[in-house]
């Protein structure tokens, strides 16, 4: 799947990834309204609205972009409403033969967490037969439990050809406050590297440069990036934080190796709700999704001008 | 709710909780053969037969225990079907009135980490109702991400009297990997230790002693529960690892404090497949619910012994 992911990334030209984390505010009211009309103010309601408004931005987008990553607690918040939306926001972007990586950042240890990793990447025994929960692509993993919580993950990867993000050096303001913390010389997020380099060194596809374990390296903490970069260089690295989080594609250069990849950048709001913004509020509601690939086309050349002139 | 807690340890002087992890290697087979017969071997016929065999060691057990602790993951594994059966527990379980500590180890970052407080904890809004997704009385949260993954959660945890247990050193071999690791001449887990009690003074409720951001600290490692005892004095720690993963009673006396409260003790498949023991292997499948009943008087005592002798 990872080579998947950047076969698409080569063809788009854009090593972009549309986070699909629809809040209400997000959502134009002429999709809540009908939504309500038809369920009532209800948490099925709530579910088709994000669904409703999730499809029309993939019905955008799906051409421009390798992949999107849907950040499940968006959709937990609704309950099991929500979460019928999130499996069919995965089954709808999957049909357009997208990349979905699940931002669900699970992590636990032994049987619990292969009890995840078969959840969302993998297929659970019944009886006889087997099923796919969510069947993701890629799904997100925190590592503060150790290798106990990460090794069954990729041992479901290995069998599915799937993969996962790790959490390294996450884009909040308050990441530092355990992450940069210094162990023996160097901050616990380069620890963490080195330990996803180590992971992704026994998790190699059949061909190509790029593990299958990637990590997660926040977009606001440039300097850091081209510190991971060198940490872990055949480690894929998701990149939220774009746009709205502050993120800018000049910041970015450093996350991508000398062949142009390693790295996939992530923006949420500054896509989905860029109708929103001064610069594409002569869409309005009513073209939201326009605006969203008005949003896309303006990122991608973003990065990839940072990306020409580095 | 975390005086709640208190008091139904107090009556039941039993500082226990059952983790509800319904692996289906545990299902005793008559009830996995009549779920199968209703629903086929599909994902509805596994959270049937989750459900059914979880309704039966609460129905044994909810008048034993203060709280139970249903491990997400488990269900999540079955997909759409299996969170149904995960509500339906946590909903049968309040019915009961036991406290309800949702094991689902979420962390993430402002919005996103509000909505899983939301969807856990709390109500979120849809136009102009308000709903509870799954509405556990406590969850577990991973703090990797810093403050801005805990707060949200104390907010909500304010506004509907419920609670948290951070993790702080796990219970599981390479927990310490990472939270071993020395900061400043301090373990990790130490400073997380002291940052934990430090949200927890925010997070008072209106009496008594302990704060509703509680702990995660792993039976498994009982000298460092001692020290983490004293630089929490005022935090309630979860305690997993006890009998499967080879916690006893005795291991456990520095969990608590002089008050004889402080912490509580989680045990999963000690109880829950205490039929697959041989010390309850008498019980049958049949019997299953029974053997978790035995298994839990068994540790009460254990506990009480252990506590009593200190």
């Amino acid at each position: 799947m990872i080579n998947k992911l950047i076969s698409k990334i080569q063809k788009t030209n854009a090593p972009i990834v549309v986070g699909l984390d629809p809040m209400m505010k997000f959502v134009p009211e002429h999709i809540q309204k009908a939504a309500f009309a038809e369920y009532g103010e209800t948490l099925e309601g709530a579910a088709e609205a994000i669904w409703q408004y999730n499809k029309g931005i993939v019905d955008a987008i799906y051409d421009l972009v390798p992949a999107v990553k849907p950040q499940i607690a968006m959709y937990e918040q609704f309950g099991i409403p929500g979460l019928i939306a999130f499996k069919k926001t995965v089954d709808y972007c999957k049909e357009k033969d997208l990349v979905v990586i699940g931002d669900v950042k699970r992590g636990d240890i032994g049987s619990t967490s292969e009890a995840y990793a078969v959840g969302h990447l993998g297929k659970v025994q019944v009886g006889s037969k087997s099923y796919y929960g969510f069947d993701e692509d890629f799904a997100t993993v925190n590592p503060y439990l150790g290798s106990d919580g990460i090794n069954p993950f990729t041992k479901v990867c290995k069998e599915e050809s799937k993969g996962i993000f790790v959490l390294v050096k996450t884009s909040n303001p308050s990441s530092g406050e355990f992450q940069d913390r210094i162990i023996e010389g160097k901050p616990l997020y380069e620890h963490m590297g080195e330990q996803v380099a180590k992971w992704g060194a026994a998790c190699m596809p059949e061909t190509g440069r790029y593990s299958y374990v990637g990590a997660v390296v926040g977009a606001t903490y440039p300097e850091q990036g081209k510190l991971l970069r060198k940490v872990m260089p055949n480690t894929f690295i998701l990149v939220p934080g774009y746009g709205a989080q502050g993120g800018k594609g000049a910041d970015l250069v450093h996350f991508f190796n000398e062949d142009g990849l390693g790295a996939i950048i992530n923006s949420s709001r500054g896509i989905i709700a860029a109708y929103q913004q001064e610069q594409y509020a002569s869409f309005g509601g009513a073209g939201y999704a326009d605006a969203s690939r008005a949003a896309v086309i303006d990122m991608q050349k973003d990065i990839a001008q940072a990306l020409a002139s580095r």
